[in-house]
């Protein structure tokens, strides 16, 4: 049986979450754990989850490395991978890269929505690629072990940084504009470029990413996800539904705005649909997620590419990414 | 042979250091990295190590576990340990204690010579003993494999510290008074109940410590070590020098007034002598650490003390002291 990993979530966690990811048979979660966060306030976020380890270790552990994942199935628990979906987290200093990584961060964005220190965001005017310091903070994350995340940024930023990283980038968490055009979503031609260069694609199910939105079926989806290992190669597609389970609206108006304006964004919502989008009745949580086998199936992918999507390919994915490339200090670092 | 281990340098970190440490043979060494500092100053300091560690990957390395110690041997290099002389960096935050021993830190002192939100420091009028945050720091090093280090602590705060914690408690640097009276040194009576709870003393060489200050002899030393080794048991010994070399006069006072004060310190020193000790000629630097040993056996102590003394003492110390209590991790916690 295939590894069952969610590439990305960020739910208002509490026990009953994990509890979820327990009866759901999920092995491994890659949870957001800061968007606009300064170094020291994402070190309070560490803080909150190191206590819920320290809670509940018969349900969830932080999870370092691909091994984690097998160790996850083994002992029946959900291992819990960091990831930023903002730069923010290193604020002006590259320093913070390794120093986040020792921490666990595994994922960093490079943007989101907006311009940063590093790329441009896909809601900018004008993109104009990695900047300076970008060039610089790509080839640091590429040399710890800090994968390279595309999902926020804009499409100019993304071929860039395909380009620069010296190891495969991720979108975690978005879908074919040719199959829904939105500004989240990604074209044919940066899609196939990723899966060229060894990078990877995270499935979402995130409404605002989803032909009909939340009346989205499982059929369409499984036919879209179809597509997208056309593009992409069936080694180089995964799930990262998005699920932002229990939240209250006052977040994804702290993900939209932060404190960089005093006015409203709206994001992908609109002012008559503000909130947190309500997601497709076949995934509520994380429960739902097996359940997007059969629909894979019914949407005529084998077997193999069935396992890849539902995990095996993230698990592959994680074992090159995760070492670092300056001084194997694992055998499985070592062996890549 | 023994390995070599000194529990206590701050020096002026630079490639001469380093290769001064291999022409030495020294197999780890316990780093002072922060004082006053706070968090983020302190991750500003690791900041700094990590490019040390880029740069000079044929000499040292971050040491986390006593096997680090092992490997530095086999592989001709230095592992370096982390370590705080006052709790400034965990600020008023307990969570920060797991946060910096996931990035290495692995002893910290509950004060310096001051009041901290802990303990009570050695120059206090009044020693109060274990604060109430102090008391649940205490037992969060214990959890995370945190060393619980009272050089600079007040009596009272030092035999609460060894009361409370459920692991043994070090001095990583000091002498007995009963050798040589100093604010800094320690009663007999104190490092007996040290030694019978299976805690660690580091013999310091800083010469505010020693009978005669700089022109104390290695004999004298030596002669100092074998009462200790008579206090506190033969496995319970170590070194610990206070090496603080090519350290510019300004070191000395941030460390002793850091910003607590406006006005001028002089701790250990005084008006005529304010800046850093001249060390005794027989320890410049790393390179002199192994010639300690013959001092030790013409004081008539044993192979095996000697050992113990020169390194394995520290060794065993570190297996029992640096893995987590809640949940074993690695092989050697796990046989804890």
């Amino acid at each position: 049986m295939s590894y069952l990993i969610d590439g990305l979530q960020y739910a208002n966690w509490s026990e009953k979450i994990f509890r979820q990811m327990r009866a759901g048979g999920v092995d491994a979660v890659h949870v957001t754990i800061t968007y606009h966060e300064t170094f020291r306030e994402t070190v309070l976020v560490i803080e909150q989850w190191n206590r819920w380890f320290e809670q509940f270790p018969d349900l969830i552990f932080q999870g370092r490395t691909a091994d984690d994942v097998c160790r996850a199935r083994e002992t029946g628990r959900t291992a819990i991978f960091f990831g930023s979906q903002n730069p923010s987290c290193i604020e002006d200093d590259i320093g913070l890269v390794e120093v986040l990584h020792t921490l666990g961060l595994r994922f960093m964005q490079l943007t989101y929505n907006n311009q940063s220190l590093l790329a441009s965001g896909c809601y900018e005017d004008e993109d104009t690629g990695l900047t300076r310091m970008g060039r610089q903070v790509v080839a640091e994350m590429n040399r710890v072990g800090l994968v390279v995340d595309m999902s926020h940024s804009g499409e100019r930023s993304t071929f860039e940084a395909i380009a620069q990283s010296t190891r495969p980038v991720t979108i975690s968490h978005a879908n074919p504009a040719s199959w829904h055009k939105a500004r989240r979503n990604k074209s044919d031609d940066l899609l196939r470029a990723l899966g060229q260069s060894g990078g990877f694609l995270g499935l979402s199910v995130y409404p605002h990413h989803l032909k009909d939105g939340g009346d989205c079926t499982l059929q369409s989806w499984c036919d879209m996800a179809a597509l997208a290992v056309d593009l992409m190669g069936p080694q180089n597609v995964g799930i990262g539904t998005d699920l932002c389970q229990d939240q209250p609206d006052s977040i994804v108006e702290w993900m939209r705005v932060g404190r960089w304006t005093k006015a409203i964004d709206y994001g992908e919502g609109s002012a008559a649909n503000a909130g947190f989008p309500s997601m497709p009745n076949w995934f509520r949580d994380n429960r739902d997620l097996a359940g997007i086998r059969a629909g894979l199936r019914a949407a005529g992918l084998d077997e193999a590419t069935t396992d890849g999507i539902m995990g095996d390919n993230w698990h592959a994915f994680f074992a090159r990414s995760f070492g670092r490339q300056d001084a194997p200090t694992t055998k499985q670092d070592a062996a890549e």
